[in-house]
């Protein structure tokens, strides 16, 4: 198999470059990348050290590394392109260009200023939002529990944890989530607490043979993770779903960006930061 | 102040384009944006929905609005260009052809085939550290603490939660936290169950100004949020961490992906999932 280093060089997180580089990657199944991040290169001395760990590695393979670049500041772009034997591909070079066009102004990159500031009130918010969601995993607490915008309800392990806490840490929604169990099911009817909230309820549901091999991680062969229990528990849960009209989604074969935005399109959420 | 509406466009989430065109976005300080996502664009009915949409956006603001886009289909990308009044941004274009070139080989669009495809690996391992990290939030469990790569310590409110949740949601990493408290700096010791870890504490402080604006939020006119009662605390843990060598990182002005990128890199952390 074909093998690859992928760099990942930034003068910040290199969260963004890492994101879109690996949204690339994906449609080369044939290749195998090594993955290396070089974040926070803001000096000089600091882009040479990593000019120099991109150009050993292009001898080492004998092929120069690919890289997905973000500097702002255009000298040490000029000495890295100068520089490295890579492959550079450059988000920033790319459409910084055509935006200044667009908008008829130069970007704080030009003129100099910085470019991390921070909105105070979107980290409170988001914030704000990851410990709603923190505290009120599970139906760890209903304290609160109505000023959620939405309330994730499912089997256990059917991903409403990490959903929950998704929408709130990428779109400062507050999420909480709770459980649905078998007395729930034996009662046939949603539990007293969450009841009147029934307009926020969002439920997550998954395949039985899937979330059969989710448990079992968890508890190898419980009668909890048996492909029997997990078939019923789906069933009870879908049915009483379906009764109490509450919206459905399979998050069987989606990642939990995609179920976190279908949830935020079909429940009509607007997201609270970008 | 200009105003101007942008739009992402995906057939997947739209998270990428979002991200990607945030961070140039935020280049431009005196521009309003209005911002609209329109996520999972999988048929020609609903490309020309879009479409219909932006070119209304048009005439409504006598502006063309900003495109980020990101298509793989051909014909649909074809079909938008052609047909959308906008200043089309699109990474995908942009950056396909030359890593094609480069890995001399065509990617999984051109050959029809899906890119969405799913690890169950990296799946599992994501959901398992969330799942780690929500259960060893503010020394909520003891249980398999140890089991846990880095624990986060520091006072009540000083960013450990969210800085945990989110190295486990983004790299995968299984993140404990655990409160230092005033009971703890009257022993002028750690609390005995993080004690035997102590190679994998790492330590978050913050500005007491800062740290009472953020407590202030969740209980006004308290003692707990008080500038006395945060300075106290302050000074104190920075001197219990300091003593027990516990490396420390300021919070303040930092981003919560600022944060968790700083920890990786200070505590050589290697990231599990990209």
């Amino acid at each position: 198999m074909e093998q690859r280093t992928v760099f990942f060089l930034s003068d910040r997180t290199g969260i963004t470059v890492e994101i879109l580089g690996n949204s690339l990657l994906t449609q080369f199944e044939d290749v195998r990348f090594e993955r290396v991040t070089i974040p926070f290169i803001k000096s000089e001395e600091e882009l040479f050290k990593a000019i120099e760990t991109v150009n050993k590695e292009a001898e080492k393979n004998q092929r120069r590394p690919i890289v997905f670049f973000s500097l702002v500041d255009e000298k040490m772009n000029r000495a890295f392109r100068d520089n490295a034997n890579a492959l550079t591909l450059d988000f920033f070079q790319a459409f910084i260009s055509p935006l200044e066009k667009e908008l008829g102004m130069k970007s704080a990159h030009a003129a100099g200023r910085s470019h991390s500031t921070h909105h105070a009130d979107d980290y409170f918010r988001r914030m704000e939002a990851i410990n709603f969601s923190q505290s009120h995993d599970d139906g760890a607490t209903t304290r609160d529990l109505s000023q959620g915008e939405i309330i994730l309800v499912g089997v256990s392990r059917c991903g409403k944890t990490p959903t929950a806490l998704y929408l709130a840490m990428q779109f400062g929604i507050r999420a909480a989530n709770f459980p649905l169990t078998p007395d729930d099911f034996v009662d046939r009817k949603l539990p007293a607490t969450i009841r009147p909230l029934q307009s926020k309820l969002f439920g997550l549901t998954i395949d039985p043979y899937r979330l059969s091999q989710i448990r079992g991680e968890r508890r190898p062969n419980s009668l909890y993770a048996s492909l029997d229990n997990c078939r019923k528990e789906i069933r009870d849960a879908e049915a009483l779903m379906t009764r109490e009209r509450i919206p459905m989604l399979d998050t069987t074969s989606k990642s939990i960006e995609e179920i976190a935005v279908t949830i935020m399109q079909q429940a009509k959420l607007k997201r609270h930061i970008y």
